[in-house]
């Protein structure tokens, strides 16, 4: 037999996932979890696959302006357009938090317009196709190994995972069985809203400008987990505080759970980064005993 | 080797149903569809239970409300809590098209107010208790025996099964594994909002006035389907016109579908009527080539 979680280093990160599984799913054990309450929720940018140089739906973001402004270039008066026109990453990256509306503007522009069926097929033709600038692979790619393998360790032993992410819900689930084998049903993040309109053909549904409440973001992600699954996860895992809800969430689960949270310091193999939005969860780990999980350290391959 | 669907009559409703899931499974047929994609949506008042002499929700919500005005006499100046105290159903009949915001209300005082797992408590305690006036039994024994029994055969088939209610989500939840083995995460349906708070146990979700968009009713059954399965249904049921849509959607799943449309026409055995509602559906189904059952030909047994 495979010795389990083998892209990770031995480590005490390691050794206490191995021990929360076994905790939970040994029978006889006190802190034994009945199968159907063995949920596990992951965030997807940079818990799952890698976020920089920017976030992947950004790039999507940013191709699909390009395209726009190609098929009509009086677009390249709006500064959106422009930046794109010209990769100007440094634009889109300086929106938020500060020009929130512009920066949905972008997403309404270019998440909104068409049928949930033509979306679909633009954001899986973009994650398999579009390489990544450092890595030069398709970005669908870019998922960290030794994750996946907990998915699968995981789902060894009888948990459901899912999938709680700020980003789009329908563009992770374009590829999320392909690479996590995660199916769709069990991806929530945000979304574009949809209108139902009646064809003949039946109803088809139309992506509108407009956002289904609750974002899937910070105190946002116990709602969605709760509309979506109605259970809290016994597992969590993030790396960023839009986490943190969640994080704490999964502790109110009973009296075992465990927090993953993962630290960006390998610049070699990926990238070493750690902003306001880093340090606050990293704060709040250390106070409340979540577990730091280190690329550089733990983790004998990346992708 | 027991009879498949042995609670239904042999009748042309029972064959349509082995014939398609024969279509649909069987390796080599033209209409083979892949465990992942055999979808399964079902609306639940009415086509999974009884909503007879009125929605069980609504009985829940005149329980509610007959408590509160034991603990405050004063809210009997309102005209809903004195309909309740005079257990006067038809008052609440009579709210729907005519007086939706006074509907509304009535929610939103016995459905908001509190944490999520009080609500939970509440729900659980009412199904589990509460009698039927006709049958003499808890509310959750009035399942329909052949649907139940169809929940397993069309599992048999790896069929993913959801129920897709515009009732309450989380009032079904806490029965729907129990009575239906639907695990939670497969209901879906309407739902008030929630309101995370940050306490010192961490994040509790507190029910606000308020409902989540869209109403899982209509046009809102296609949209909650993609926000919560992300694939369309192989196979819907329904009974009423609020299913319509949904039944449509699943038409354009791809060229073999099925569309059942529970017609109440047993008296003796459960209710027979036939309101607008039915008569709408019930026409469209005719035009359409839709499967109905009707429950005294089509059924042995109904509870």
């Amino acid at each position: 037999m495979t010795e389990p979680l083998s892209s990770w280093h031995d480590t005490p990160t390691r050794q206490a996932i191995l021990e929360f599984v076994a905790a939970v799913t040994n029978a006889g054990s006190p802190h034994f979890v009945p199968p159907p309450d063995r949920i596990a929720t992951f965030d997807n940018d940079g818990t799952l696959w890698c976020e920089k140089p920017t976030y992947f739906q950004f790039l999507f973001g940013i191709e699909r302006l390009k395209e726009m402004a190609r098929a009509d270039a009086a677009l390249l008066d709006k500064p959106a357009f422009q930046a794109a026109a010209e990769d100007n990453l440094a634009y889109f990256a300086g929106l938020y938090p500060d020009d929130v509306p512009a920066l949905l503007q972008i997403i309404f522009d270019t998440h909104a317009g068409m049928t949930q069926a033509e979306f679909a097929a633009q954001a899986l033709a973009f994650l398999s196709e579009h390489k990544h600038p450092r890595y030069g692979l398709p970005l669908k790619q870019l998922t960290y190994k030794p994750m996946v393998e907990l998915l699968r360790y995981l789902e060894a032993y009888d948990f459901k995972v899912y999938i709680a992410s700020a980003g789009g819900m329908s563009f992770v689930r374009t590829v999320a069985e392909e690479i996590y084998g995660i199916p769709r049903e069990r991806v929530i993040g945000s979304n574009i809203t949809f209108e139902p309109q009646m064809t003949d053909a039946g109803p088809v549904l139309y992506r509108k400008p407009g956002l289904v409440e609750p974002l899937d973001d910070g105190p946002g992600k116990p709602v969605n987990i709760e509309l979506h699954i109605g259970r809290k996860p016994i597992l969590a895992g993030g790396n960023a505080d839009g986490d943190i809800e969640m994080l704490w969430y999964s502790e109110t689960s009973g009296p075992k759970s465990l927090q993953l949270v993962l630290h960006h310091d390998d610049a070699d193999r990926e990238y070493a980064y750690e902003g306001a939005s880093a340090k606050r969860v990293f704060s709040l780990a250390r106070e409340r005993g979540w577990t730091a999980i280190s690329m550089k350290n733990d983790w004998r391959e990346v992708f």
